[in-house]
């Protein structure tokens, strides 16, 4: 199993903190999400360690925008 | 055909305002809802003057709050 953390900009409510989770659960392997709102933090876990290239696509396909 | 205007606080994105709209548009003989956001100002096009406890109640339910 693999964790990563991830920043994510422009969350501002309970509804992004959902498209943003709904977004990045549909990445294969991704067997949990966890979004802190305020920090922007969003925790992925997975069964294998994941490529940030693919998490960075489902955040922006959410309409938000990865921290390099 | 009548059109009021009420102050929503708690909006902070786009999911917010289409959950306003949504709200408020269920209300019977509500034609039209125009959500402007960086102001909370939400204008409701109706055939007949709406109570506005009806309004009141939609934002509510929508998970915000109308201004006195």
């Amino acid at each position: 199993m693999s964790t990563a953390t991830y920043t994510v900009t422009g969350m501002t409510c309970g509804h992004c903190v959902s498209s943003v989770t709904e977004e990045v659960q549909e990445i294969t392997g991704v067997t949990g999400v966890d979004v802190d709102l305020p920090s922007g933090k969003v925790t992925v876990t997975s069964q294998a360690p994941l490529d940030d290239a693919r998490v960075r696509a489902a955040v922006e396909d959410a309409g938000y925008q990865l921290t390099s």
